[in-house]
């Protein structure tokens, strides 16, 4: 913990004065200046009680004996890089193997929303994480998940919050405001619910964070903007962006592993000549594997460097804009007086090398390795063994009953698009075979399955998938399973199905393949069946292994896995799976696996 | 009052979606839209519940049979305008007169540090003006003030703030912080109450005012940066603001009646080219005469466009920049969805007309007139009736002794140097009659009195003075007298300087002057001996009148009752005057009138 800068103020202002020498003294720099918008040579930086305390042309008064003096070599002094809204769920490892990955990028603040453990552990599933974050020599600020379930009446997740719970987690220290409003439907239907969190929120004095994904620019999104969420990250075009920003909303800019909507909106800036403080860059989704080959929030300020955004004007989007939007711009976010001492000395602006990282006072990172000791966080039983199957299961739990007495049925089938979070909703004819519907491996039709895994009750959804491309008898399965991270299962053979899901109820949770009986690859993921507790680098490797056990079965699909896990999002159109069935995402209501002659 | 935002979204997001009318819809305004810095044709804007419900191209669907339509004629949509700091009682009216008079000209929103008041009558003072402040119809925030009296030690005011009435403050409504921290040696010299004030402040989530009234930018400038305050409105020159920016430090630009420091500044933006977000713009202090013929915020405006600066630019430093310094982004300062809804309607930005004014969505002000009903204010009769002089004051009041046996002595003199608040600390001889010292009218050295007018202690601290040129016998007496406001009497006639203490003893307090027995000017100020209970119109008139006795007296200074009323400034080099004693403002000591030989 950090002592608050009224405490330290005595200290600082001694240091300043050159009466107290500083903990450390970093010479000859070049300050990136985001408050002004300059950069300015020749710069002394003096630290005290993990705050800046003098920042000026010469800090010498300010060495003593004891103070630890770092020769800057001239290079750019840029303030830590905050991401303004992610997941920490997934990179599949914990708060902590997250920060000690994206330290060495230049990552100092995160603003967090655990709406996946939430769905899993609920509000305690929030504090866990909520605490956790706080251990860290970093910035890791919460947002409390404002929609859990995502999708109430269509799907039962492990825990349900409202406005009672968010009311009880706003008075905690680490929580920021109000995680992604999703529920935009909702919203602009005057829900109660979904308006008493926004307003609980707003009465703290804290931030509400927006989701607000329809390409409906026309009434529906003012009344969203009217309601209160205060930024989104959710827009994709320039139209978006614009539209946001002129209602008085923050328009976060997104580049996460799979999310690529920084070039299209930040022309905005770059072309439309918009005023830059009200756009701020983000990731939302980042994997391990990211984390580990690409970078963190230094890879979205190079891109959007790359986009002829002006390397300031990048930085500050990754800065004092975050800072000043959740109200933190008198403690994060620029290197001045009073600051949090969070910094990184690079000697490029464009290519953003990070060189050295100093967080709170402290060297956290060189030449990008970790360069402090983070302990792990211990996370407790209760958050672990949460695959409760109820059963073991068997090939018969996946049968799908046709009518009697048919020899061929009409089923409605997921139809996965390659890159794209919406499915279509298909129909296939599918034969019968002893009164059991057959898959259709030559049209790319195999079975899927949602497994309940909260509560034990064995409950299983069936259905049918088309698009994955499986051609070898196999199974893979999964306990992330946005939002309700029930179990999935997607296979084209009953029994390795049914082998899959012992198999992650045994270990806990996680992700599985089988095939004809054997497990070509598992990554573990005990925490609450989302996280490991390995490293970044090991839950890489691991998932790298699963995508190849994948091709193996045949599928060749890009981000097969991500797609995977997706099919249970119900809040997406067209066709998606829950605990209470098939579900029609157009009409917002259960449908049938058999379409009725 | 108006309800919260949280309040009032149910109904915002029925309007924006059309399912319920909105209270007033204007049509077919161009939108100065302050987040994204554009100037957007074709705008309707709804407004329900005092807030904006809705701002998009057609409200049409807005409009019930008792909604009110005003066609907005092409003209510019401006957010209601914001004066981030001033000092109400520099109008010498109250807050509901000077909210009358300026609301014509298109400010909504002011931060005022009712710091005049609180020397005379204390935190009750401060919560008389926080409460007079609540009940208008538009926007006026408290900065609770910091430094009473200003300079401990050297006065006595009439009343001591310190950190608990400071922490008890904080929990008021209105109070949006701190006033300007003036004790900036205190300060950068870790005076402890200083620094508590500012770290409850800081606590509490609230701004703290800076006061930086020095040149010295170097290691007392860094200081006070790292203590903690926010701001800065003492700047006057480019090398200034540049600092204060840098330093992450809001730069308040200021034009007010007898200030001028916004051209300098400006440059900072027009020409070294920095990020304009960290500028605003505020008056300070504005006479009744300036409100009443020149303008407000809107003079300020204007000339800050005249000045090189683009409309837009200027408009955000008096709207959204001072919204966000105070963290009232999401309540005031734009046209969007939720905020309040005050606007002004103007057909052109550089001249700025102010042709209509909206506050909290209802019609206040038409082509420069007040159009709506704002009843005076009544103060309790303990803010009337605090001149307490303790006796009648009499010609031998204002004697000082010579001496025994001198016929001539030399006196320490106030110099006064026109247009400038240092004054100079003279010597001169003057001559002795009867063991008392004369004045020199001839070489323009008459007396001044410093009359403690608080307690009723009868107390009398003479000296002189020089620079003002009274020719006749006069006496000019105010118990407006910065900071301590005691009742200062300058005068070449010691009968008149008796009947002018006299009578503002009669008349609870105000300025006059009085010329061989006769009153020739009187501006009555009962409310704390500070304000008028009258129209802006009528103080200012009574300013006027005050202005040409002084003349007829013989006093050419320009702004020669502004340095009268600045005499007891104990905090301004070199010489001044307080209920101690004659005060040495180079060495911050008492100091002899008459220079010992």
């Amino acid at each position: 913990m950090i002592s608050t800068w009224f405490e330290s103020a005595p200290r600082l202002v001694d240091v300043a004065m050159g009466r107290t020498p500083a903990d450390m003294v970093i010479r000859n720099v070049r300050w990136v200046n985001v408050h002004s918008g300059e950069i300015i040579p020749t710069t002394d930086i003096a630290i005290s009680a993990g705050r800046f305390a003098f920042v000026g042309p010469d800090a010498s008064h300010a060495i003593g004996p004891d103070t630890e003096v770092i020769d800057g070599e001239r290079r750019y002094a840029v303030p830590g890089l905050c991401d303004a809204h992610m997941h920490v769920e997934s990179g599949m490892v914990t708060v902590t193997e997250f920060a000690r990955a994206v330290i060495p990028h230049g990552t100092t603040s995160m603003f967090i929303d655990p709406h996946e453990i939430a769905n899993v552990l609920g509000l305690e599933g929030v504090r866990l994480m909520h605490d956790e974050a706080a251990a860290l020599p970093i910035n890791v600020y919460v947002q409390m998940p404002s929609c859990v379930p995502s999708a109430p009446g269509l799907e039962n997740a492990g825990a349900t919050l409202g406005p009672a719970e968010v009311g009880e987690a706003l008075a905690w220290p680490n929580i920021i405001g109000l995680g992604e409003m999703m529920n935009f439907p909702g919203v602009v239907g005057g829900d109660s619910r979904m308006l008493e969190e926004i307003g609980l929120t707003q009465k703290s004095g804290k931030t509400v964070g927006g989701h607000y994904a329809s390409k409906d620019l026309g009434l529906p999104f003012h009344a969203y903007a009217a309601a209160g969420p205060a930024d989104d990250h959710e827009g994709t075009s320039l139209e978006d962006c614009i539209a946001r920003v002129r209602q008085g909303m923050l328009a976060m800019l997104r580049l996460g592993s799979a999310w690529y909507d920084v070039a299209a909106q930040i022309k905005a800036i770059t072309e439309h000549g918009l005023d830059s403080r009200n756009f701020v860059l983000c990731t939302d989704d980042s994997h391990s594997g990211t984390l580990v080959h690409d970078g963190h929030m230094n890879r979205v300020v190079r891109h959007a460097i790359a986009q002829g955004l002006k390397p300031i004007t990048a930085i500050q989007m990754a800065t004092l804009n975050t800072a000043q939007h959740f109200g933190l711009e008198r403690e994060i976010g620029s290197i001045a007086p009073g600051r949090r001492a969070d910094l990184i000395l690079t000697s490029d602006l464009p290519s953003l090398p990070v060189e050295l990282v100093i967080g709170r006072g402290r060297v956290l990172a060189k030449a990008g390795r970790l360069a402090a000791d983070i302990p792990p966080y211990d996370y407790p039983e209760t958050a672990k063994n949460t695959v409760r199957l109820g059963k073991r299961l068997a090939a018969a739990d996946f049968d799908i009953q046709a009518p009697a007495g048919a020899n061929e049925v009409t089923a409605r089938v997921i139809g996965v698009i390659e890159n794209q979070a919406p499915t279509r909703a298909l129909e296939r004819t599918l034969p019968v075979s002893d009164g059991i519907v057959d898959m259709d491996l030559e049209g790319d039709v195999c079975q899927i399955a949602l497994v309940e895994r909260h509560r034990g009750t064995g409950g299983v959804t069936n259905g049918f998938v088309s698009g994955f491309g499986y051609s070898r008898p196999c199974a893979v399965a999964s306990t992330v399973a946005h939002d309700s991270h029930h179990m999935i299962i997607v296979g084209t053979d009953k029994s390795d199905m049914a082998l899959a899901a012992n198999r992650l109820g045994e270990v806990g949770g996680g992700v599985v393949v089988f095939s004809e009986g054997r497990e070509l690859a598992l990554v573990r993921l005990p925490i609450a069946g989302l996280m490991s507790d390995q490293r970044a680098e090991i839950v890489s490797e691991e998932a790298n292994a699963l995508i190849e056990a994948m091709r193996q079965c045949g599928c060749e699909l890009n981000n097969a896995y991500m797609q995977h896990s997706l099919l249970a999002l119900v809040v997406i159109p067209e066709l998606r799976i829950s605990d209470i069935g098939l579900i029609d995402v157009t009409r917002f209501a259960p449908t049938d696996v058999l379409v009725a002659n």
